[in-house]
């Protein structure tokens, strides 16, 4: 194990999270909200001294860099970022209990939303706004960025080996030969796509800092909300212009390079996307044939289901409306699309169209191969045959997917809530989504839960937002092990 | 395919369903219970005149009989015989609905035992024989009976490939070269635990048929009761008696072939063994641990724990005492033995402890792959490597699995019960277990369920009970084509 690498890796994570949070200590400022300037000053403070310490001993690292120590960074980066991001949420007073904070902020990095303060209208601005751009930093991913931003130095097969852990989806494929430059142009596409986002939200005359954090929540799939009640009472066009953004942003980011790269024919034809489209279009007209009766106008039910439909497949969780009063049929298609979730190589999270795509071709060749013992069988994605390993992986993810549910449901079902609260609990924090059903439902939140819970929740939502492994790989024996 | 040899074989299994039926019609007539008789004499007439024709047209068949035809001939053959067995319960009158009597049927056959019917105590005894005797002949496998009074005319081809497809597990071997021999020991040993069940019941003072119908439900794992309150009234020493045995009926029966041939130590060191025995001791500490308050003795929670377990990780679905009003943590680990359920190799259903820890090792072995990428690393088993296709094959099950509740659940959704309900009427049926929790709990039944939803729940305990494929590949465009 590389530690010292590692070590100076994480110091440069620190400081790059000290600068991410010089904004929230401008915006306290300009409100004059004192005791938030105070706590994102001490917290500032805080990590370029740890950060600074930490490269100081870390300075002479050989370049040295596996798979292992890629992952076990990716872990502990997100870690120490949560630890550190947590502060901040403790000092200004606004949230009494450390593990509470952990739970808000870990929330926010995952992009997952869901939340533990009941009153959010009532928290600093300042606060509010590091709170949803937790939701933009993660959706991204920060050491995506540091990849974007380094220069070179740091050799191809640590930039590869840390990319692979960070981003979403069983495959990740470079746009360009360059590690770096692919993950310069995924930033470039993310930050353009947030800044039409929030010119559009400001042409529906809303508040730019409102404008500004809905953005973030909307860009990452977090779904921190600035209201109360979410999405619930602002216009109906903030509710469209959202419910496009997540949708877009539920999408493979290589489908905008390409369409950059005026390769429409091979969008259109991109089976992961196909996938997406007619599962939300499908969910979209089921849920307005069950829920009609519920709402006035035809409009007005097609606009709650076409939101929520976006949000939850794409992991978001902003709501419109307390979809835990729909029919028993509509919530168990909501329960699908949290499972299933957004395009790999997006910010969205859950299983992934693509995985689900692969389950169901690997499945389709194994009745095959039954059929026809002899036949040597291969799976194909976009006409492309799909690696043996690549689909061994993704086996091995829906295995751990499953038994991460299981656990983590059972450990919650402690603390003696309803079945349908324990498991939409879970699914909504492990998919980084965000508001469950029942008693953390989109009027709820999970303040409810025991403390034991809540860091139970916490890990899946970080195992979740990694894709399982790095966690997985953290706790192993077989990674501390001496060679 | 074989169209003319897979017709004589079903034309095989319905006379021999019929010879089956016949101590039901003895018991109708010495009960004097004529509407029973006529129907029980009606089916039998109708089943022969049916296997006559059948037999007569496809006398001159062929031996050529591959994997393919293994599949859908065992599907055919239990999906003709539930339409067939399920005709005494409409002609005789106690079901008014053919859907229900299908349901009930299909439900005794998989060993499921999930009712439709309320009021058992006032079943005729020829009916309520009947009923409890399709779970001892599903439990083992008409097929597999037929294999083993067959003169072995049939080729071995043919019979491997029928035994893998009806047999529960992975991986089935053979306790001896000959798979006839095979198939009569372990009817052998079936019948004589049966034997030595209805022994132990009747020295508890049980009437000798209701003797008989509760070893039947409890060597088929399968659980149709002769009460209404199942097992809940009868004395502590028939509780005890019936935990026992239904935990010995979940044991996979090459372990009683082994410890016959004297070779306990392969027994006592069997991994699916110490996993099943482990997480059975397991749940019911940790259930005595959370129910203790209920009850007023400790041996009262002891025994009820214990049942509860028992019964509901061999999947046979008796109960003493209604686990629905237990707490959330309690009912949790229930759904958990639901989905983990008994070894492979015995009458019980779920997802079956091998496979469990299949998964398990895989992902292990996934985990130390990432970590390690050039090394070949090997999945073991019981000391022995585990041939890849196996671990294939476990994961497309869980794919399938997964895919499947799903599904199910969602379109018994349509009806409106609660989440609860409908999750665990889908994991009660498509595992074979019988009662699920709230509105189909221990104290409730299936009958509510639409027809729609009543032939869903019977297709998903068919796939449970043969193993998802057998159905699949009944439904598989491919298997359909002219190669």
């Amino acid at each position: 194990m590389n530690v010292k690498m590692m070590g100076r890796f994480i110091a440069q994570i620190i400081a790059i999270e000290a600068v991410f949070m010089v904004p929230a200590l401008g915006i306290s400022l300009g409100y004059g909200e004192w005791p938030g300037v105070q706590a994102f000053a001490v917290t500032i403070g805080i990590m370029l001294i740890l950060a600074a310490i930490m490269y100081a001993l870390c300075r002479k690292a050989d370049r040295l860099f596996g798979a292992r120590e890629g992952l076990v960074c990716v872990a502990l980066s997100w870690i120490v970022m949560s630890l550190l991001g947590a502060l901040p949420f403790v000092l200004s007073g606004q949230v009494k209990s450390y593990i509470d904070a952990l739970f808000e902020i870990v929330s926010g990095f995952t992009t997952t939303g869901s939340s533990v303060i009941a009153d959010v209208e009532s928290l600093y601005r300042g606060i509010l706004y590091w709170r949803s751009f937790s939701h933009w930093v993660g959706g991204m991913g920060v050491l995506v960025f540091l990849l974007a931003i380094l220069p070179g130095s740091q050799g191809s097969g640590f930039t590869m080996h840390l990319l692979r852990a960070e981003s979403p989806g069983p495959d990740v494929g470079k746009l360009v030969p360059k590690m770096r430059q692919t993950a310069l142009i995924l930033y470039c596409i993310y930050i353009v796509l947030t800044i039409v986002n929030v010119v559009f939200l400001l042409c529906g005359r809303m508040h730019w800092l409102d404008a500004l954090c809905t953005a973030f929540g909307t860009a990452g799939t977090g779904g921190f909300g600035v209201y109360n009640d979410s999405l619930g009472s602002v216009s109906p066009y903030i509710q469209k212009v959202t419910t496009v953004f997540m949708f877009l942003f539920g999408i493979n980011f290589s489908c905008y390079y390409l369409l950059l790269l005026g390769k429409l024919k091979s969008v259109f034809k991109d089976e992961e996307l196909r996938l997406y489209v007619g599962l939300a279009v499908a969910s979209v007209i089921a849920l307005v044939l069950s829920i009609r009766p519920l709402y006035a106008t035809l409009e007005e039910t097609i606009r709650h289901a076409a939101f929520q439909v976006s949000s939850i497949m794409t992991t978001t969780g902003y709501t419109t409306t307390d979809y835990d009063l729909w029919p028993a049929f509509s919530k168990g298609i909501l329960l699908l699309l949290m499972i299933v979730g957004a395009c790999a190589g997006s910010t969205g999270g859950g299983l992934k169209c693509i995985r689900v795509l692969l389950l169901f071709k690997a499945l389709r060749r194994n009745i095959r191969q039954i059929l026809n013992p002899r036949k040597v069988l291969v799976v194909r994605s976009n006409g492309k045959p799909v690696n043996e390993k690549v689909l061994e992986n993704t086996n091995a993810y829906l295995a751990a997917y499953v038994i991460i549910i299981v656990l983590c449901t059972l450990i919650l079902s402690l603390d003696g809530f309803s079945f349908e609260t324990n498991l939409s609990a879970t699914l909504a924090t492990f998919n980084n989504i965000g508001p469950g059903m029942a008693a953390v439902g989109p009027t709820c939140n999970f303040s409810s839960y025991s403390a034991l819970s809540k860091l139970t929740m916490t890990l899946a939502m970080l195992a979740g937002r990694l894709e399982i492994f790095p966690i997985l790989v953290l706790f192993s024996r077989s990674t501390w092990n001496k060679k």
